[in-house]
């Protein structure tokens, strides 16, 4: 993931600001430059949480010329996309798209957001090198400035889950034994076992199932056939 | 897309709950139930912008299981996540492979959003078909409620932007004609020529030029042919 720089042009609440501070810190980011924000006080803090060292750590400057310093692709958001007419500075790229685009880019990126209510101006838009944007229901595109920014984020984000173990192989054989072993000792009909295995083959897969899930259905067939067998001895 | 329902649990802040509301709205939704909420007003209007007509149409229930009713797959939404322990309703999907998987499900879903502070109970997990869980910063997982749910609804939302029309291979054909002819008249060295089209179809085959950009680069290249066949005319 590249350096990532968020930009926020013109904010006009600050609760937004402290919203994004909060996301940056969700997303891993740090680096937040304001341009000419309002005043940000305890709102804004109060909704950034833990990302108040983000908002502590906020550089205010004056133009966005400053702001992208040091940004070799500077990237304007907007959600007024005006195809038909021929403005090339909004032509978009879906954020998706733009992700992972920039996935192994090595220089550092500047994403600028603008003013709740009017956005980026034309002017600052032609100054981006790219323009991005969140496909939305066309009756009503406008996303609120931080939840924009939050997908953004979360898109640029490359975060996977620390996933649980799955069942290996040989847990894999084992559980399908056990479950022939069921059928077996059940009675379960003779001419249906091949196909249940089948279905219960898929089923498992479709799951994914982990180690721990694993273990704990073959203690329930492996009960289930002791217990049968039990009940023969016993007969 | 499956119908989808959003149900918030015990939500404490009405803003978050006016901040969902337009973010379905951006997202196309418009069914919304709340179990048990703080009470709906000013400040839940003010942000709900454009979605205010759903946040009118919520319906307040008591309990989960009336907020579920008539939905097939009902989804809980957790930032926690604890792997390692036996915990099975914790295990989660990521949200990106369950709207991969729920694509095409034609029953409705109930997506379940926990209170700001503790989320969602673990009994409450326990009722839920699915865990779906959004991949963040292992520091800090936890994102703003409304935050959260406008990833989900984002992740969800089957939207494609409305492209501009893209040059078809005819445009193609001219504008590379016009690129060559440009090479000629201005006397680029004729060794280099070759590979400098080589680059040139490079690089617009990663830009995706559209019809109109073609169009506005073509008549620059045709321009300039001109002037020079036209200096050669008066010499």
């Amino acid at each position: 993931m590249p350096h990532i720089r968020i930009v926020v042009v013109g904010p006009k609440f600050e609760g937004n600001v402290g919203a994004i501070a909060r996301s940056m810190a969700n997303f891993g980011l740090d680096d937040l430059v304001l341009v000419n924000p309002c005043p940000i006080g305890d709102d804004a803090y109060r909704r950034a949480k833990h990302g108040s060292d983000i908002l502590d750590d906020a550089e205010i400057v004056d133009t966005i010329r400053e702001a992208v310093e040091g940004c070799t692709l500077v990237v304007g958001t907007s959600g007024v996309i005006t195809y038909g007419d021929k403005n090339c500075a909004r032509v978009p790229l879906p954020v998706r798209q733009f992700a992972e685009k920039v996935k192994d880019y090595e220089e550092p990126i500047a994403i600028l957001f603008g003013r709740e209510d009017i956005g980026l101006l034309q002017e600052e838009l032609e100054k981006c090198d790219l323009l991005v944007t969140i496909p939305t229901n066309e009756e009503y595109p406008i996303l609120n400035l931080s939840h924009a920014a939050t997908i953004v984020m979360y898109e640029l984000f490359d975060g996977k889950l620390n996933e649980p173990a799955k069942m290996n192989e040989h847990n894999k054989d084992l559980l399908f034994e056990s479950f022939n072993q069921l059928m077996i000792e059940g009675d379960y009909p003779e001419h249906r076992r091949h196909d249940t295995e089948v279905l219960f083959r898929r089923m498992m897969g479709r799951a994914v199932v982990t180690r721990y899930e694993y273990n704990v259905i073959m203690g329930v067939f492996n009960d289930a056939v002791k217990k049968i067998q039990g009940k023969r001895g016993a007969l």
